[in-house]
């Protein structure tokens, strides 16, 4: 162990650790949750299982160099610290200190240093202590590197060459815009696209396969499986507009704001040049916020994308439960639809198999509705010049926005990819259908169409014998006018 | 119109109305969400149509009597005052005045000044502009009825007397904890008995009939369809066991905590005599609130009331659902139940049957889950001595119950009693499925019992079939081993 | 009463109304939380009461013709069957019955018809009755005004005339965003509007004023007045923003679907000729949504607005919360803001004022919140092809909308317009802020200038008496780096 | 890597696992959240960085040993393992057998073999890989000790053997119980009662001093300290009743029901057996559950544990936000309270300390109240004999349990017990408040009550000079009847 020294006094850190006496304070004083809710490092699929690697290396070879850019909070962070150390140069840091700074932050970057990052989310609401632990890391492990004496904070100072220019109030919600901008691109957004392409090649094996309707769960008329997976396309091209269409507001930046937006201990330009080295090194178009009051004093667009999230959550809901119930059976259900089989279904039922991808989707949909809540709490109690709950939100669109791109990733691969049309039987049940009826309405109304329908399903007719029966319609008039296949259009 | 004075100065009051300056005050202050969001007054079912009661005279006969003596909010308020101004004769309150607001509080529960009642939910968070539209409402009525000046507050005073003892800070949690309880026992617990009646009346009669079971939608084992309904009517058991562990806390009042929970200008003994009389009045066992500094401070009893009624939701939405999936088709679905046809189901498919009273329960079970986040939302942002999210918080608790309690009720009756068990078609499916090789495990092993599931399956062969060609069993053990009758509890 | 005829059967119904058998059954058949649950008719700001009309003829005069034109669902629906009867002309109907559906039409959507829609909310959810209380209505309107006998449907049939070319599962989806998205133009976008107009005035009239900044509830470095209110402008500018990014989504109108998506009789062109007659009518831009499965069976676009309005809801209630708050007092809170005296604050605390329009909009916030969580469960739980859970979902929409947008008017008008700076004491507090020690960082570095503010906090002294008896700066040094009005932006 | 195979065919396994097919296919096929989110182990406090050790082992010295009790899902299964390995000796398991999963599921219980449980929550439904996992793990594990082949199933056969009599449909049920239960008398109970003793003890330390009360954050009637600590200590007193409340329930087991509730395939008596096994190794009251196939299909107590804990998190944010406004300050805010300064609280501004206790509490809080909506929505959306939420369900309600308990704790020990009252300026604040108006009520009435208020309020006075000068009392009759000692209860 040894001593560091903040202005609360002496605390005694180990001497393994390169965090300072902030940390080790909030690592006593934040016992909640445990090592599970730490604030996440960067856990992006860790794939270091050697059967895994063996098993889908081919599957997964373009994705690894996508992945080794995912960042999360604390690398965001440091990403963030990196920057302003390379634009302090330009205000008066001595470009010693900046070169070490930027070249520490680089190791954190890259997941060398995560086991100095020990806090949990539940700690202070404006994420002090983990902007701070950043500045204890670098301005120790910097220190070191200079030969110099951990907690000395000679020749590099967690608070006045770290930080410089900069407070937890602003570097805490720029890492927040930048760890989310990121984990869309690199998480969200391919999922979409994957599980969007996937329905996109569904919508064209289908097209051709008339089948019954439903509505309200009761049959209803025909359309084709390749309609009906046209709706589900849609659902998620529209999915990827919205989160686009808040990537805007995501892309504005609080740096530059310091401890309550106006920039106080700021220079004139470190806001804009801030900004811009962060959009130089993520390849993403960030700038500078126009407001800084808002940007600090509310978590709004956080809460705008998590509601974007829950929308997009509430679509694959959807599309997960149709699949299922189209899928049910093998042998009393719907039985539309035949899935993948991934795995035995059942500890006791032998032979059983189960749609779980689309159990897991419906469970992230719900996670995500479930988080939107608790960000929308968060986002809404926000006092004066500063939100403090922001780790809180942070945690939840994280995580929503991880969730929604795995699940859609794998829901694509290892589901909507290997649908199989049942074909006879979805013709079975089309035959059987009395809702063909409705082609009769424009023939001889309503009123008398009911009837057929009526009478067949109370006699256990097919529709064309009822039809004959009531005296409607003529057998050559049904066999001309009730065509499934004409059915699946406007005139 | 005629003038009328505040605190705050002269208003103009329109002259037919019994209001005063408050009153017309937060009228013109509050212009939000219009009529349809004034603060309830009593509109429990109103069976005013002529045809409805002509058409269901019979069902409703034994209804009206209950109906009476249901209250919301408006009517709880005149029952708090009525017992304080009985209570507040023993503390020096003229026996004529008190007389004149009894008889004018009596008016308002029978719901003959309703229009004079016209604020909206939407006003201060203390509900305190209602709590003074009734007191102004009382004296200027009481002020009539002796021959006085409209607006003179002489000899009846709207605070001086009508409020005696009293603070909306009291008055008003003490009347949401009256509109609760008596909507919990006039509407909630009426319609979750009807329903659990109803279905206990349907686990007996569909007793003998065996059924495939099904799990992720998938087909299962079987069981029958007694049992799957016991677990049903076991849910509404247990959803009316939760609601009665709730009301120990509704039923004590905050009645005597004045202004910040002290009981300021109240005297020794008036909150539990005022809890008393309002006890014998609604013969419901109120009694006054241990600390009255959380019970004006916080509304937690009434979240927990709302977080109760969530989980019922979640158990009438289940419910619901499995009913509308299982009477699903004719044609195309699994049909195994029919339902009562209502109504045409659809303006353009003929002859269509919908399951409505289905989903008219699940949304209203999506409702009450939307509005426990809000009353949770408002629970929980109180601020020092008191909470002022509190006609927010009541508007949706009452409604939660009312419609819990209704939908409870037309569930039963406009949908469970009149279910039909399809037994040819479910014995059918019963026969197809492949889950019932499970019987087989303790006798051939988990594994090769699943492999005759997936060689039937594969071959379109019964399990028999499927059994005998594998090798595993013969005839005869399949016979005396695969039999859905016994398959229907522990060994 | 009289005899009216459906798939059914007969059924009895009120001789003075136009619905008609299937309205009847379902009025019969719901019985569910009342008439204060009924399916929105118009009841936007009714404005009746004549009180109010001679307290607020000026500020309401230039809304009156805006209130005209404002529709909920009925009058949506009329707008979509007048529009529907206009093109049907175009396809066979027959010019006469297409007259009288467009005058009748235009009847229900002046409001003289609103007595015979008695329907509730928690009906079927496919807004199924409602379309066909509808239909019943304008038949029987129609055929009363051409001289021919209620419930005959000749020569109007609800169903081959009035309802041709469409289905409850094309017209309530297209009345549910023809009516969001006007109420969104009559009364959402003017109110955030005038908020945004009420907020900027303060900005620019607070723009001089410095004073504390609190974070963590905590001092802070100063800001001014009119900086924290930018805050709060530009968030009301983002949540337009907001609003407008969903529009283009919303605009897209499912009529031409049919019953579940096809188009299914109707004629090629009915969709886009029926969505430009809607634009047309409603001066908005609507169009003929793209893909009709999606449009029918999700309602993706309703959870996507519900969404925006939960970001919103968050805003308003960071802002209301703030300004009651910096208002608390008057003596013994924060006393920076005085707020309008609008009504008599308590009925037993004689002279005390309360932020009751803050109260109003935080409890419309968390009832927004509310409905967002039903609105998703509703939108998440649709099946096949078609989401019944639209009538739930649409009221929880037009309720947010309806109370967001009258709430921020009347928030402005009542709040922020009459809000008033508490100069003095908000320079008193600005001077006795230990935060300002902040300045020195540049000079001393933050360890130093810690060690003046804890020990100006422990012994009472100000802080430059502390800062001189350290001996880290001179007197005269404080007196030029400590200056508030130099720390209100970057060097 | 070694070969293992299931129902679907070979799977190559990591050979240093004990893991086989199931595990291995799901662990490919839910690639969803990466590590973090993986099903529970048993991750609460650890405690094992040395330096925490060390600095606070006098403060948990008696915890630890209540932790090693503690356990998570993976946990609760291999006590179900366990216990049922014993009982099913009665129903004819080999005793070796039996004997040899007891020793496996102990040295899971004592956290051996946390590494071979790879899979994360998002996955089926019914949690079936998870009981798979255990499955295989404990045969593999079992035929390694005997001496056998991995992967040969013999002589220990996962399904056969270590799932004797039990289906993931009771076995993941039953867990789910067992490890809530568990942490809410190992996690919950404990911190809550710790907050109640805290909150207890300033209750008595503050009984005698009389401050200003505060309604809708304005200035109100006063109260002691002690009596607003109070109302928050008997919020949480009634948190501890409401959990109890829920636990008759939660105690109640599934196991016994098997595949779909009937019991398929367990002997009579092997339910009640079970439980009373698991009763008597946790020491908790546990019994068979009365309906089984609401056991399995739904998981409404879960629901009801989470929407009480949804009234926890209400309570609690609301004490934690009342604390953070009374020590706002130190200098610009109410300042009657002062906080444990914990850390430094600003990387920014030197000497600002923070209330982070609150911070983390009111995150908490939040979070808990999104859980409660994931876990309704998992809940309510259950279909037919199971629901397949459950991991989802679980992982949320494990979660707020934990957070909950743990942040109470941390509440408790690292603010509450450190509260200091303010004295001085809670007296001043309390001298100035215009509210002790309201003791001249029962004097002079409420109308020139208000107009002594609202003048000193206008010109600055004191409320006896603005009295006095309004004539209505004597200054010597101000001083016997303003007395705040004198109004904190009833006369």
């Amino acid at each position: 162990m040894r001593t560091e020294v903040d202005s609360l006094g002496e605390v005694q850190v180990p001497s393994d650790m390169y965090y300072g006496a902030v940390t080790a304070r909030a690592h006593a004083n934040f016992n909640i949750g445990g090592s599970m809710e730490r604030m996440p490092v960067c856990n992006y699929p860790q794939l270091s299982d050697c059967w895994l690697n063996l098993f889908y290396s081919v599957v997964f070879s373009s994705a690894s160099s996508v992945l080794s850019v995912l960042v999360e909070v604390i690398k965001a962070l440091a990403i963030l610290k990196k920057c302003a150390a390379i634009v302090n140069k330009d205000y008066g840091l001595d470009p010693k200190i900046s070169d070490i700074i930027v070249k520490v932050a680089e190791e954190i970057i890259d997941g060398k240093l995560d086991k100095h990052f020990p806090l949990v989310v539940w700690q202070t609401g404006s994420g002090t202590q983990t902007n701070m632990n950043l500045n204890e890391v670098i301005a120790n492990r910097s220190i070191e590197l200079l030969g110099g004496e951990l907690g000395s904070k000679t020749p590099v100072h967690p608070n006045d060459h770290v930080n410089k220019g900069q407070s937890s109030n602003d570097t805490y919600p720029t890492a927040m815009h930048i760890a989310a901008a990121m984990l869309i691109k690199e998480c969200l957004m391919p999922g979409l696209q994957r599980l969007q392409e996937s329905l996109k090649s569904k919508v064209d094996e289908f097209q051709d396969i008339v089948k019954v309707g439903r509505t309200h769960t009761q049959d209803a008329v025909p359309l084709t499986l390749g309609q009906e997976f046209s709706g589900y396309h849609s659902q998620v091209v529209h999915a990827i507009d919205r989160i686009n269409g808040a990537l805007p507001r995501l892309y504005q930046l609080a740096i530059g704001g310091t401890a309550v937006g106006t920039g106080l201990n700021t220079h004139v330009g470190f806001a804009e040049k801030a900004a811009a080295e962060i959009a130089s090194l993520t390849v993403l178009p960030f700038v500078t916020a126009p407001n800084k009051f808002e940007a600090l004093a509310t978590k709004d667009t956080m809460v705008e994308v998590s509601s974007v999230l829950n929308v997009i959550a509430a679509s694959l809901m959807k599309i997960a439960n149709d699949i299922r119930f189209l899928g049910s059976g093998p042998r009393c259900g719907l039985g539309e639809l035949s899935l993948p089989e991934n795995e035995p279904g059942s500890s006791i039922m032998p032979g059983k198999v189960n749609p779980t991808q689309c159990e897991a989707v419906t469970m992230v949909a719900a996670q995500v509705m479930g988080n939107n809540v608790a960000v929308t709490i968060g986002g809404s109690n926000g006092h004066f010049e500063l939100n403090v709950f922001m780790p809180l939100i942070l945690r939840n669109v994280l995580q929503s926005i991880r969730l929604l791109g795995d699940a859609s990733n794998s829901f694509a691969r290892n589901c909507v990819d290997g649908i199989i049309a049942n074909r006879s039987n979805i013709n079975k049940l089309l035959n059987d259908s009395l809702m063909l009826v409705t082609a009769l309405n424009p023939h001889i109304g309503y009123d008398r169409a009911g009837k057929i329908a009526r009478n067949a399903h109370k006699k256990g007719l097919t529709l064309k014998e009822s039809a004959v029966e009531l005296g409607f319609v003529t057998e050559e008039q049904f066999d001309e006018w009730v065509r499934p296949e004409l059915m699946l259009g406007p005139k």
